[in-house]
């Protein structure tokens, strides 16, 4: 019998006819995408919970299973690579979703003409950050396209790895009260990226983010914290990840201008680059919804780890208006930090 | 402590700078970049195996996990279309593994442009193509990349499943006078695909034999068939996939001309198209290497399927020369069959 809430024979219409740079952006239109195209087609249970990994029962074992695509663009970055950024952000997904990562996959597009130096200098890059994660590529695949109908290299990573008995960790368990912890400052990795496609130099570059979290997840969990929900904030950043969780747990979300870390180089880069270091993305950083009773137990487990040292509490999930993300300024009043529409940041990861 | 084997710290130079369109090809040049670059970089226990998919061992479960991309040209051929291609791919190479498929991932890149109405298809044609075979889609990711630098849409799919107690289904498995079964008529997908890039018409056209195989692979286990190795023949053939597994298994290859199915339209097109159809794709059908004195009981456990109905003895394995496969010819001659050095179909699959 179909879902009735998934089964949209006449789904809403998209806005657009043909994919736009902005259906890959982590904002509104891409989740239009997702909502209107994507998800009534595939429904299904581990689908619908709109988590970074899916949960699944194979053979009485809780495995968790993700996929993600690595365009960005350029390859070599302050702080990392295309490589690197292809396993932590697998392995990140997989934490998100409480679990040990365990096993990658990797499939390369390679375009007709790629230097085969390059291709080790990822290879060699991938292989020493999934040994930092203490996970194996296991499985791969390779395709060439002609010269003109790729760009260079792309990735997918898919990874699976083990959910311990008694973790759940979902948007829906995200309830009034929790706290919203950030494992460190944000939008460095976004701003690392632009800089070196603006040709921007600053007095002291900044480095991207790129790392893996998986550490800090097992940290909160091992240290007995009742997780409910962690997030990754990549695209769209730490703002369209507060947006999804509150449209998908249906609560609201208050963050404090003045408790969220930014680092001083991003801010200026963002005033030069007109963007918002809210919705700029990370790659090496976690937002955690705990209870609000163990927040200062969860800031001690995570500031002792170098990945979490500048861990802090953000702000708190309230009861409404539903789905609204509010943020406190420094000056006392609130602002909406709404999805954006738009693409602010293309093939940042 | 390094595997002595693997750790090629001065690695026999590969024969180019840059990718060339052969190294996706299926044959000699894409094995080398493989074996000089890929897994001396990767290497681990799962991988050395060199299989479709990687036997893992997860929370006391047997799985199976393997992933693929697909970049075919055009995106609908006769017989199929891309989103078939990349559920049934996936499906395919667990079923080799010997694994039940269970879960996919599915990952786009799309390029900026593409038109939401065939992206609606083809995902469309991806969950008809899913519940054909009884795998749910669980996990996905979407990136756009700008226009032109990307080819309207490529598929990722990784899948796992389940491999039951006590199959083992691997090339080192492969042994002197195992019995060479393929499952029906081979070369269409490839002619199907180059047909419509030709712009050849038939009167009778080729389909694509596009179609999931797991049934088959089931149908010997199921039956009791002591299988010892399953491989698709996709790109390359069934030419390429007897070359890697005589040189995995260290043996030698004999199939005899007369018995190897190759449908009328294909010997046809093959002729005009100057294609071998021993090395064309095909995306539906299957390669068992079974002990011959089960060589006749496997036959009558594929045959009753509408999509093994073909299905045939075509050779032997020999002792040796190692790694060698040979044809013997209507004429009587032994021909051998070399794996292609370059790419004769680019962008097959």
């Amino acid at each position: 019998m179909p879902d009735p809430v998934f089964d949209l024979s006449c789904p809403l219409p998209l806005r657009h006819d043909t994919i736009q740079l902005a259906h890959g952006g982590g904002g509104r239109i891409m989740r239009e995408l997702l909502e209107q195209l994507m998800l009534p087609a595939f429904r299904n249970a581990a689908l619908n919970a709109r988590h970074d990994a899916a949960v699944l029962t194979l053979g009485g074992a809780r495995v968790a299973f993700t996929t993600d695509t690595f365009v960005v663009h350029p390859r070599f970055f302050p702080g990392g690579d295309i490589g690197e950024l292809a396993v932590y952000g697998t392995v990140n997904d997989l934490a998100m979703g409480g679990a040990t990562p365990e096993f990658l996959s990797c499939a390369f597009i390679l375009e007709e003409g790629f230097s085969l130096e390059e291709l080790r200098r990822i290879v060699a890059s991938m292989r020493a950050a999934a040994d930092r994660c203490g996970v194996a590529i296991v499985t791969g695949d390779t395709k060439v396209v002609d010269k003109g109908n790729g760009d260079g290299l792309f990735i997918n990573t898919a990874g699976i790895g083990l959910v311990p008995a008694g973790v759940d960790i979902a948007p829906r368990r995200v309830v009034q009260g929790d706290a919203v912890i950030v494992s460190g400052d944000l939008g460095r990795h976004g701003v690392a990226v632009m800089s070196v496609r603006e040709g921007l130099t600053f007095e002291v570059p900044v480095q991207s983010d790129c790392a893996p979290v998986h550490r800090l997840a097992a940290a909160l969990l091992d240290g007995g914290v009742d997780v409910h929900c962690l997030r990754d904030p990549t695209r769209g950043g730490l703002a369209s990840v507060l947006n999804e969780i509150a449209t998908d747990a249906q609560v609201a979300i208050e963050v404090v201008e003045r408790d969220i870390p930014v680092n001083e180089g991003v801010a200026a880069a963002c005033e030069i680059l007109g963007l918002d270091p809210y919705y700029v993305a990370c790659e090496g950083r976690m937002v955690a919804f705990v209870p609000a009773s163990q927040a200062d137990k969860a800031l001690a487990l995570l500031r002792p780890l170098p990945e979490g040292h500048g861990a802090a509490t953000i702000g708190q999930v309230k009861e409404g208006p539903v789905g609204a993300v509010m943020l406190r300024t420094c000056l006392g009043t609130l602002r909406l930090l709404d999805l954006l529409s738009g693409e602010q940041l293309p093939r940042i990861c």
